[in-house]
C-alpha cells in the first residue's frame, strides 16, 4: 500500500509504498481517508519520540475511514474514526475494534480526522484525570492548539469555566468564541495576576499545561486549594531549577505527568467508550465542533509540518489520504 | 475547665486552667478520656503550624471520650473518638456531630485516642487520593510511625502489599508483624533498588512519604508508570534541588502534596463516615489494632513530647486525661 515514508537519507517525507498493515496492529482493517497532524509526528521524524513496542512504525496517531474488514459491532462500508499507536498516514490500517468510534453523518472525513487525538486527551485530562466539575475553573495554555480548542468545548459542556493563554489576537478570539471566559496574551506579561484577577483570588481547579519547566513557577502560582497541574509536554522545558515541596503541602497541590500515547490499550478503550458516549451526540448536534485550521493533500505532508513547526496554526492540521 | 496550657514564658506546658471550648468548636460536648500525640503538636507548640481560623488555640489533633452533650444521634453517655482542629488536650472539647466515631466496645479509650488521626490520615491517602487497590503494592516511609502502623494494617485488609523502610531492627520487625511484605533498613542504603527488586522491577503504585527532599530522587525511582508520590510531610527538608518534568511524563508520574487537618470540614466528615465503614468493624473484631505506643499522665506531657521528639515511639504516644 502507498504511505507517509521517507523518501531518502536527509529524512524528507513524502508519499510511497510501504507494507499492509500487519493483523497484529488489530481486529479492524480501515481504508483511511483522512489522518491529521501532532507534534509528536515531528518529534517521531527526528528520531525523538519511538512508537511504543508493537506499534506500526508510520506515523500518524489518529485517522477516519472506512472499514474495509469489520470485527465486532463494525461492518464493511461503516465510517469509524479512531486513536492510533502509529500508522495513520497510510492507505489503510488496522484497529482494535474497541477503538473505533462512528463518524457523526453530519460530519466528513477531514473533520473527523481531526477529534480522536485532541478531544480523547483533552477528556482524560480534564475529566478522567482532572476530576472537573460543573462550576469549577480550569486554565488551558496553547488555548488555539488543537488540545486547547477540545478543552475550552468540552469544558463549557461540563458547566466548567476555562481560562486560557494564546500568542495572537487572531488565537485568543478564536478560544473566546469557543466559550472560554478570558484569554490572557502570555507574551504582554505573566499570566498568573491574571488568574488570580479573573478567580477573585481563588485560583484554578486545574491546569493543562504543555509548556512545563519555564511556567512552572506560574502555574503553582495559579493554583486553587487542592488544584492539580497536568503536564502533557514540555516545549517550555523540562528542567526545573528547584521545587518547594512546602508549598505543594500548604496547598494540597497535585503534579500530573501524562500521556494519552503510552496508556495501555484496555485504557484507550475504555477512555474511547467513555467519551463517546458525552461527546458523539454533541458532535452529531453540533455542539462540539472539530476545529480544522487546513486540510492538505497528504502529498504535501512536508510543508504541512512546516505549518505546524511555524505555531501559526488554530487548531488541527489535516491530510487528506487519496 | 483544665487543658495543658504553656506554664511560663520558656514555653513549658502542663495542665492549667482555661476557658470551657466554645459552642463554635462544634455541636457535642465530650468529656475528654485520653488524647493522643502528633508531630504538628510540636510544631504548634514552636509557632509553627498554627490552629486554622476559627480553631481551638488548644493542642491536641484527637480524643476519645465520653458525650457529655448529645447531638444528632449521639446521646450522653456514648463513648466517642474523633478527629479534632485542635483542643484534644482538655477537659472537655466540642465537636461537630458528623465527625464523632463510635468506639468499639472493645478498646479503651487509651487506645481509641491512638485511632482518629493515624488511620484517617492513611485510609485518605491509600485509599481516596491514592486509589490502591487489590493486588497493588505501596511504600510507607517511617513504617513504625503512627501514620506508618495504620496504613500497614489498612492496606492488609485491602489486599495491598505494603514494603516500609524504617531505622531499627526493632521497628522493622514490628512493621513485618503487621503485615509489611519486606522491610528496608533507610541507614544500610539506598531503598529504591531494594523496591526494584521487591516488585521485580515494576516499582510501586503509590508512596506515602514524611521526608520529602532527602528521599525525592529514590521515590521517583521508586515508582510503577502511573505511581503516585504523596507527600504527607517533609522531615527530610523541602527544598529539591531540581525537577526534571520529563521525569514525571515518561512514566505519568503524580506528585501529590496534602494534609488532614487543613481539609475542609465537609471533606473531613466524608472521609470519616468512609473509614467508619471501612474499618469500625475491623477494630470490633480485632483484625485491626490501634499500636499504642505508650500512655502518660497528661501532667507528663513535656516528657511524652520529649520521647516522640527522640523519634523512638513504634505506634502513638497517648495522654490519658485526667
Amino acid at each position: 500500500m502507498r504511505a507517509i515514508v521517507p523518501l531518502d537519507s536527509t529524512n524528507r517525507f513524502g508519499v510511497g509504498e510501504t507494507a499492509e498493515p500487519d493483523v497484529a496492529y488489530g481486529d479492524l482493517l480501515v481504508s483511511v481517508r483522512a489522518t491529521a497532524l501532532n507534534r509528536a509526528d515531528l518529534l517521531q521524524k527526528r528520531g525523538l519520540y519511538p512508537p511504543p513496542p508493537g506499534a506500526s512504525p508510520i506515523l500518524g496517531l489518529e485517522m477516519a475511514g472506512v472499514v474495509e474488514e469489520g470485527a465486532g459491532p463494525w461492518k464493511p462500508g461503516d465510517r469509524v474514526m479512531a486513536l492510533l499507536p502509529g500508522g495513520g498516514y497510510a492507505e489503510r490500517a488496522r484497529i482494535p475494534s474497541g477503538m473505533a468510534m462512528r463518524i457523526p453523518d453530519t460530519l466528513s472525513f477531514e473533520e473527523a480526522a481531526a477529534i480522536p487525538e485532541v478531544f480523547l486527551t483533552a477528556y482524560l485530562n480534564l475529566f478522567q484525570l482532572g476530576g472537573l466539575r460543573d462550576g469549577q475553573t480550569a486554565l488551558v495554555h496553547a488555548g488555539a492548539s488543537g488540545v486547547g480548542t477540545a478543552a475550552i468545548q468540552l469544558a463549557r459542556e461540563a458547566g466548567v469555566r476555562t481560562l486560557v493563554t494564546a500568542g495572537s489576537q487572531a488565537k485568543r478570539e478564536a478560544c473566546l468564541a469557543l466559550g472560554a471566559d478570558a484569554a490572557f496574551d502570555y507574551r504582554a506579561g505573566p499570566f498568573a495576576p491574571e488568574v488570580q484577577r479573573a478567580t477573585g483570588g481563588r485560583g484554578v481547579n486545574v491546569i493543562l499545561d504543555f509548556v512545563g519547566a519555564s511556567y512552572w513557577e506560574q502555574n503553582l502560582d495559579s493554583l486553587a486549594v487542592d488544584g492539580k497541574l497536568i503536564i502533557v509536554g514540555t516545549m517550555g522545558g523540562t528542567q526545573v531549577p528547584g521545587l518547594d515541596l512546602g508549598r505543594l503541602l500548604a496547598r494540597r497541590l497535585q503534579v500530573l505527568g501524562t500521556a494519552l500515547r503510552s496508556q495501555p490499550p484496555e485504557k484507550k478503550v475504555s477512555l474511547t467508550a467513555a467519551f463517546a458516549d458525552f461527546a458523539l451526540p454533541r458532535f452529531a448536534s453540533g455542539r462540539l465542533k472539530p476545529i480544522v485550521d487546513s486540510v492538505w493533500d497528504w502529498a504535501d505532508v512536508e510543508q504541512a509540518h512546516a505549518h505546524m513547526e511555524a505555531n501559526r496554526n488554530i487548531g488541527k492540521i489535516v491530510l487528506r489520504v487519496q
